[in-house]
């Protein structure tokens, strides 16, 4: 669970030689019980979120996880085991990506439990990923399928019958590691969807100066969304999805598929990149259809 | 307040180009709210607190502040004025030390307010202090002066008549930053002293293998912990100093009171190390002092 650069956790720091010459890649993500975890969740599943929409975040930048630091502000009413078991989930999610647990502080506090990662990457000097690079022609592409944990919330609430995928699409997201790595020289924007699809694709459009088209249907869902009833759009305006949502030219197309299949992550071309500014979502008939008034779900 | 690294904070994370070849020192820590700080601590001592046990720790591995990711639990009764306070407290002592703020995460959560730092340094491979290397027949060491702060919790508490001085050692501490690079080749074991004098003694004996001897008079003392009253045995038993407690060989005194001279940073030699192990502290007679039953906070 923690790497030698620990130093057994005995000094007052960890240690770490760098991959020599590539840039870092640096993020920072809490979790608050109550605010993005319910006292319910088990928490073994509220560790492995706390890896995961990191190692999203690095993901989106294209960078290799290296190491974390993890500091656990344990509630009042938790005792150790509890704790050992936020650890674990923690643990387990950080181990599948290959990102090394090099060091942290856990305190006690009164009230709810608030957890905190600092994922550190890295990438070959200038490659690393962002949100600013789109392109007038490029395609738009999404990973994975839309709107399952927004789903998978209303299923921990009870607002929905139990669906064990939707829950884990919820509790324990896939941050999509490998696929970011493949992207590095094909994409030109990446971010990570975790506010909903249509937020973070007007966050990519306006950091990238261009506008977005997407393709209603082309968004891309899973057997138990398209079964649930909701619409698309109400679907792509959930947020906790942890897919990557990139632009790439489209002479790549060909390479941007062999991407996903060789990240063993599904990539669907959702719509594309044009001048001017802000989204426009596309029917079937190719009519323009209205926008809701919430993109996403605003932190 | 912060750095080119964080591209604005447009992207899912920092790009930060390591200085080459050099080892990170990475370290983690949190303050909560009812925990490490009070609900009348002001917002700015908080936050600058915050950034102060981080770069202690880098202080006592010798290691170069780089940069710093914030991590703000803002609890449900705290306003936005209350947090970006918190935030410029922070931002300040992170300055002092050339630290740069390149990214983090502002969260609203229930309760009370959790705040997390991950703080990054740096040294040439191989030359990071640790808490294992001191040697029979080392000088021990300290910087600055001793029990202020736990003084200063007193005054917070209203235990203690109003004493600025001494409130500001507890609330706004200074990270021996100078004086831990200038003890890179210096100092054989270094820990910075954050649960009280002896607790950090014994662990840092424990560590390097020692017994480590204290002389009780040679502990440096404030003019008003002097005033105090208290027993140099209870003050030396008390947290939040952030000194540094280090070990070098004889033959390098005179060098480490250089070093002390040119980082401007008191240095008193207060014992020596020994072949065993625990600590032995030491009456103006040579005679043994019985240690407290509680060395230090423990948490």
């Amino acid at each position: 669970m923690t790497s030698p650069a620990a130093r057994g956790l005995a000094d007052d720091a960890a240690v770490l030689a760098p991959p020599f010459g590539d840039d870092l890649v640096l993020t920072h993500d809490l979790l608050a019980e109550g605010t993005h975890f319910t006292s319910a969740c088990p928490p073994g599943d509220s560790g492995w979120k706390l890896a995961a929409v990191n190692l999203s975040d690095l993901a989106a930048m294209g960078a290799r996880p290296l190491a974390a630091l993890f500091g656990a502000g344990i509630g009042a009413e938790r005792d150790a085991p509890w704790a050992e078991a936020v650890a674990r989930g923690l643990a387990a999610c950080l181990a599948a990506h290959g990102c090394a647990l090099i060091g942290g502080d856990t305190i006690r506090q009164p009230g709810g439990t608030t957890l905190a990662l600092s994922a550190i990457g890295h990438a070959p000097p200038g490659t690393a990923l962002g949100r600013a690079g789109a392109q007038a022609g490029d395609d738009l592409w999404v990973s994975g399928t839309i709107g399952d944990a927004g789903l998978g919330l209303e299923v921990a609430r009870g607002l929905r019958p139990p669906d064990p995928r939707l829950l884990a699409r919820y509790r324990r997201p896939t941050p999509r590691v490998a696929l970011g790595l493949a992207l590095r020289g094909l994409a030109t924007a990446c971010i990570d969807v975790s506010d909903g699809l249509l937020l973070d694709a007007a966050r990519l459009a306006a950091a990238s100066g261009v506008a977005l088209a997407l393709e209603a249907q082309a968004i891309p869902l899973s057997a138990p969304a398209r079964r649930s009833g909701v619409a698309i759009v109400d679907l792509a305006a959930r947020g906790d999805d942890y897919e990557l949502l990139f632009t790439a030219p489209a002479r790549l197309r060909e390479a941007v598929v062999r991407a996903g299949r060789a990240s063993r992550t599904p990539v669907a071309r959702i719509g594309s990149a044009h001048a001017g500014e802000g989204l426009a979502l596309l029917g079937p008939d190719g009519r323009l259809l209205p926008l809701p008034t919430r993109l996403g779900f605003e932190h």
